[in-house]
């Protein structure tokens, strides 16, 4: 598998990084994703409506999903058994990238609290001497990529790389994933905020539309040409 | 071009980011070399032996030197004047990665100044209505990578990338051209520096050697798979 | 008075902060704009038509409009007399709110440099005893507010303020204000930044569209009665 | 009610806020006071002595309020369970406007967990299906603002809001309710502490005594008129 | 006794402040070294070898060593237990000056768990009614020091103070502790990157060989002639 | 000479750290002030009189007094040229610790620009090469140690170094050179300010009063014992 996305609730992925999804999947590359509760916190949706949302959302995207128990919504808390159950994820399914919600405060306990989480899992999955995981080989990802679900949950201190999703049928797929999830479109705000924030980054980018993800560490390159250009438009 | 780099006095590329223009060298990459002053105001070395070294040294690199009049070691100073002389050269020699010393504050004025300039130049030169440019079609950069000639001149607001440097003979290439700054070789300091800079940095990346470069601006990438992977090692 | 708004270039108010002087001047408050150049540097629009393009914006948001040289676009450069020069305007105008470009670099050198110059204008015109400023009674203004043309140029060490613009005919006549500066539409980029980024921050704001603005300095009030709400919708 | 303010100590919130509150119900504004231990781990003073010392000190600023148990004073930890309980006074008592502990680090671990933790509980309270809280209505808050107990607690990364608080009986009542704590009073310290940082916030905001606040979230306006002015005396 | 030094697993206080152990033990002043786990979760090495590793090393050093129970290698959380345990340590051991892990997220997640753990612990250990610790008396420390077992784990928001450690016999001390840690070395790389940070920072200070520790709060001076030299060899 | 104090104005080295010269006079150490400007665009007072008020406060701080031309009061720029006229005092007075205005935005402009001054100025001095400053050996300042004039000026990123000021022979004195200054004490908000500054930061320290240093880079010391304790009272 090449990508690992995981998310808090039900339509975080696709609301935060869904475009990611669709653009890697589109060029053939295999993703996964992890929710860790059914929403049931949420002001709309039943548990059962928001499963059936990220299923077919999931199917859209091109990716395989499964669900982990984590107390459920808005009951996430840090703990370093949480974080065995994620470090244990990251041995069974050996990624090469993962996509976490970035952990920084936002509108929702819960996505920070997971970042901080994934961000522990990935140390963990790769230590030798971790009892618990013992029975599976350690795993060092390639690379932790942090993803907001919305503008507050963007990290200050790390500096963005835009992916550039402008292509018409990643957008398509995007915003069909965005849609499937029909429960929380009451208003079609959360939609919209993230049409918009592709649009402002793709405009800082250079591009039609673009996705802010944040390194969870420094990248190492062998020869600068493999870095992307930088966002000249502006 | 592939590459230009920008140094205030004759030895600060090399110590700056030698192992970065070594390593791009000797994969087929072009890189030209700009150098604003003689090292007027060092405590060592005359205007004359400073400019034979950095010759010298930009032969061991494999690349082109061009000496740039700015007031004189010591006297840099911001100014719109200043900007336009390396936008007018941004536009002659359209290169596509420019490096250039971070504009932060250490043990030289003169750095941060540069700094400051060659990003506002990469501005300058692709407006098309500037007057005294106007002789030159307008040019965009694709990147604008800062180099630290020191620790202290790193920037603590943008993540580094760290470029691998371990080929032993990029390490050799780096080094001789070091050395062939004779002048300020009464210590090996220096020198030292800068090759345990790159261990440290190397060891943060999880490979032997390692720089650090500063992005001007956010990456764009159209893929993933374009990124490089992280520093996972620590 | 009530509000005076400061631009580098003919458009630099009505992309940055138009829809809060649409949102005032709507409400009956007078707006001042002063442009500090006639956008010369540009790749598109001559002069004249910049000229022409401003005061047709500034006539749409019901503002007045006035000229002053500072050494044309792209060659503005900080200097005590070009803060003078401010200084006596404020002094002059004796506004209450003045609303200025951030001092934060971005995609234009001159943004950031007249940030600081107005920054510095507002100290300058409240001393007693600046000898090129007697003529003039002294005047402190009640407010600095910094806004930014781009995403870049927010400030990230100030809390922003949200003004809220949905009213349906503020973001009409911003967009007419914007749209009046024809020789900047080749592409519709800039108009569609601005509508995105007040989009994405209204849904910050829990309004439909929002303009974030920076005091230049801390806020003071008498009663928490007058502070705006907080931005809770996320 | 128009105002809870939220404390982990019985002085908390008088030492921190304490002439917000006076100010504000000198003007009619009603206030809740929540403490969240009986300060049994302070050096100086019996729970029951400080328990009296809260009841004293409340009545003089016109406050009412009410001990919430926390798990004992040097004790509190940060859980969802916690949040909840705060989430739950925050529906039963609808506030407008809540006043909490900084969520940074200072003298007293408590301080900063009880900062997230009302953090947590604003957002909390607004979630539509917490099944903990379902028998009370979700209520959203109108503005959730930081007080720092000493100037380490200061968040560094929010811009200050002034509360003028200069008016004599204002500052008469603040000092009689801080006195009013006569346990912590062995050395004046904490007294003069307050009126000191309160005459060099006044200072910095042009007025006579002034106490910052630190809101939680960006601050919405649908006018500039609605902002008070700047801090322009220096 | 002078100097007591924290650690999560048996090398770091050697790979992160070993240097400053040797350079004060070899003035003749005490040192105590307090180990919170066996490293039963490293890729290499029994507890039982490392438990013999630490002692050779601490005996090395010139220091003592004391092992606590805090959940295990890789199973730090932060809880006021576990700070209680770390508070008693201080009310018994009186340390003037205390080392801790800074409280900064990196490799491993034990670090920075511990160092916020030692934080609350020099806190409480201050604080005269706390329930548990009232059998032994309150202890302020004089001084807190944080040290950064890797580059990552340095503090960005605090200005470090430079140890100098040039002297030849320290030196020779620091990398015999950090080699009789005979399992970590596998590949000498933790011992290269600890020797090249010295240098590093060495050349930043103006000497061969130094070490950064970031003080856990503004340090009190009664004279200027009390403070360091600044580095001013850059 | 042991101390070099510099200010932009008659009153800044009084208000800003004149608590600072008196300690360290009342104990025997030199102290010398260099003053850039007559305080010509104050509000109050003629060059004449600040002249002779800085003369009389100096006398009082025991401190010798220096007026250096720089442009005036409020026409301070950076510049070459000013920084080698500071350059050259470093050389001919070889003060050990250089006490500058910090490079920091506040009510003032040329506190900032005076602040960039002195920190060019005291790399220009070491350096052997410099053309206009040959005349006189090189020399390298042992600390430089900004101070704020305001609260506004303290440098957010570098960790502050307290002075205690507490001797009441010392706040006597500065008290009688900050009252030296008439012209500017028609309300002593002045005075106020600085010393309820000082009592928030002797609350801060421990002590009864204390003056917020921040040193210009980092410091080295070759004991911990060399280190002052820590502000542990909070």
């Amino acid at each position: 598998m090449n990508i690992l996305a995981i998310g808090a609730h039900p339509d975080d992925i696709e609301f935060g990084c869904g475009g990611v999804i669709a653009s890697e999947t589109r060029c053939g590359r295999s993703a996964h994703l992890i929710v860790c509760s059914r929403g049931e916190a949420a002001s709309n949706g039943t548990p059962e409506q928001r499963t059936t949302e990220a299923e077919n959302s999931a199917r859209i995207l091109g990716a395989t999903l499964e669900f982990v128990e984590f107390g459920g919504d808005a009951h996430f808390e840090h703990s370093v058994a949480r974080a065995m159950t994620l470090a244990r994820i990251l041995r069974r399914l050996r990624p090469g990238i993962v996509l976490s919600p970035a952990p920084v405060e936002n509108q929702h306990p819960d996505h920070a609290v997971l970042g901080r989480l994934v961000r522990d899992a990935a140390r963990l999955a790769r230590y030798g001497g971790v009892a618990e995981l013992r029975d599976l080989p350690p795993h060092a990802i390639e690379l932790l990529l942090f993803y907001a679900v919305s503008a507050e949950g963007e990290p200050k201190d790390i500096s963005p790389v835009f992916l550039d999703v402008s292509d018409s049928e990643t957008i398509a797929t995007w915003t069909a994933a965005m849609q499937a999830h029909g429960s929380q479109m009451a208003t079609r705000d959360y939609l919209d905020l993230q049409l918009a924030r592709a649009r402002v980054n793709g405009l800082r980018a250079g591009v039609e539309h673009a996705i802010a993800l944040f390194p969870g560490g420094p990248m190492v390159v062998d020869s600068l040409a493999r870095l992307g250009r930088g966002a000249r438009r502006f």
